[in-house]
């Protein structure tokens, strides 16, 4: 099957680029080149100026024209452009995102989107992103006019479309990250962010964490298994449903992957201890990265090779086995359907919908 | 294809039994039952008691009655049983790792190495891990006789058998882990750890890290896309050799995902950054726990769209097209094969081998 199922939140609208993370040179021309977009945040909230109309859930992207005084403020505070953070609690982080993945634009389109190179090479536009907590946004305000950072308390990521919910993926993971990661891990001292905004390394030059081999400096992206259980008749599925679910829904079963564990291991372990139900057999059908805070939902179909339900109260309020008839009622939203499915952009319903789309063997 | 790959290191010898972690009677009570394995470490180095026979590579038993001492001394040191971490740089951690997954051993089979609780049901022995560094070592000598803590510069991690390489992961990951992550990330303060030592928390009761969703307290697994690209013409395959690898080694490409990215636009991206060749359809194949410091290999077959081979020197010396024969020939250690492999216990390896028995059309 080479047609490959496209999850929301994994469609990627920006190229990372990321050879250009260690190219300073590069950085901070596209830094001040007119065309590049800048994404502001304060506390994960969106800057809004008053030019821009308040479009719910969408993101505004803002040009260089609009926050180069800030981009100044930040410079002057640190020696470096990328030492934002230099400081325990300094909490200013400007991160490369990326270049715009979409191809050079025909002659006829807007001039304004692209950028243009004096040798007349075409650029796509570079993305950054500025985030900033506390005392910061106040610094951001002075600088910019006319700007807020609407609180959006009740943002539903889910309505967004498919290119929406790409960028939102962005921002929410370079910047959610940082304010719980300014500190190294290793020795308790100060960072500095490194590589674009990649990276994050400790400024204690004795610090461990600078030999050998480690993990500590960089992003986490944490594995977790989604899985559909099937019966082992093949006309039936596993479905769960946590406390915090609405009433009425079953989803898939989920869990993380531990240290040391293999994809199928961690099925059949987490299939165990929610439900108690054996797994045999387990086949990988698409993933998910999931931004919170960063989680990469891998998901499978797993076949049972037992039956008998003994729920883990601790995760799981109930778990049953749906027949393949109500399950399809669920899918396609009949009258009365004997429970209800998460929305279409979770990879449980991808799951479960895939399933529907096969024979009763596996 | 129901009977799947199993990889070198995913052996999972010993039950995980996540549940009990925050059961700390059972914990208490397993800690000292005579049954129970320990594991002792200075600074990854294992402790062989003069009693043991040194045997290269495999680390050594210990029984309850041979770490009492040392036991009651953390104990004496700590308020509390996991609190083994509760200062930055305390530097002895006591992790639960599971119990033995071999089922209740025949009556003719040796008791010593079960347990049997009052009412008569078997349970089999649990597993801990003691890992010191620094001044804790010789606390430990100190309380166990004629203990030594050999260093093992050249331990060969690859010649151990399937069930020693499970064991030697288990340590690895979870021993290695605490003293690269003693400090809380988010706040700098000092942490414990807590659930039989799986997790690790923040003990300023203000931290973030303490509220809403985050993932700062648990241990990395970093997933990693590792990838054997096929030519269009479905008879030759994209290996590349850094410059580090053995003198005419070649192996698949591989790179770490990054926030945001699903398994097949990483493979993507990877592919065409370190060897400009662009991939169109990803299949996964299988995957392999790696436990420096603690990664998930996800292995794949990609099938290339492209076959102009730009490599980026920094990560890679050189990518080349082999033809399937010349594959073959490496794999079966021919006479004199045109370049060689990595060992057939890694997954790279493992994806070769797996597409010379496919045919030549994916
Ligand atoms: N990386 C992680 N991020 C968040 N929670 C985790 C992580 N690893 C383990 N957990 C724990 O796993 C629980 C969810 O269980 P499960 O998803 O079934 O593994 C959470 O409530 C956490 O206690
Ligand atoms: N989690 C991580 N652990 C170790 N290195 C990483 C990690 N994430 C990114 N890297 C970087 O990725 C480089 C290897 O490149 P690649 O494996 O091709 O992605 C390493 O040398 C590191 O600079
Ligand atoms: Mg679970
Ligand atoms: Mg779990
Ligand atoms: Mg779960
Ligand atoms: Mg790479
Ligand atoms: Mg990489
Ligand atoms: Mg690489
Ligand atoms: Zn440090
Ligand atoms: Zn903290």
């Amino acid at each position: 099957d080479p047609t490959q199922q496209e999850n929301y939140f994994s469609r990627e609208t920006l190229d990372r680029l990321s050879g250009k993370r260690t190219d300073q040179a590069w950085l901070e021309a596209k830094q001040s080149d007119p065309h590049t977009v800048y994404l502001l945040f304060s506390n994960l909230s969106p800057m809004v100026s008053s030019s821009q109309v308040k479009e719910s859930g969408k993101v505004p992207h803002h040009l260089h024209k609009e926050v180069h005084l800030y981009l100044a403020l930040i410079r002057k505070y640190n020696n470096q452009w990328w030492e934002v953070t230099k400081y325990i609690y300094s909490t200013t982080v400007l991160i490369f995102l990326g270049v715009e993945k979409r191809k050079k634009p025909s002659s006829s389109s807007s001039p304004s989107r692209s950028s243009q190179r004096q040798e007349g090479t075409w650029e796509p536009p570079a993305w950054f992103a500025i985030g900033s907590v506390e005392d910061s946004a106040e610094l951001l305000k002075r600088c910019s006019e006319n700007c807020s950072f609407p609180k959006m308390p009740n943002r539903d990521l889910l309505t967004l479309s498919e290119e929406e919910a790409g960028e939102e993926e962005v921002w929410w993971l370079r910047l959610g990250r940082p304010s719980r990661y300014s500190v190294c891990p290793t020795c308790g001292g100060s960072t500095k962010l490194e590589e674009g905004g990649y990276k994050r390394s400790c400024l204690n030059s004795d610090c461990k964490s600078l030999q050998g081999v480690h993990n500590t400096c960089y992003p986490r992206v944490d594995p977790v298994v989604i899985m559909l259980v099937i019966h082992p008749d093949g006309n039936q599925c596993l479905l769960g449903r946590k406390k915090i679910f609405p009433v009425g829904m079953f989803s898939c079963l989920a869990g993380f992957i531990e240290p040391g564990e293999a994809i199928e291991e961690a099925v059949r372990r987490e299939v165990e201890e929610e439900s108690g139900v054996k797994v045999g057999p387990v086949q990988y059908i698409s993933c998910q990265p999931w931004p919170m805070p960063s989680n990469l939902m891998i998901g499978c179909l797993a076949v049972a090779v037992s039956t008998d339900i003994r729920v883990d109260k601790n995760e799981i309020e109930e778990a049953r086995w749906f027949p393949r008839q109500q399950v399809i009622d669920s899918v396609f939203r009949a009258v009365r359907p004997a429970f209800s499915l998460p929305p279409r952009q979770t990879i449980a319903h991808q799951l479960i919908r895939h399933w529907i789309g096969t024979s009763s063997n596996l």
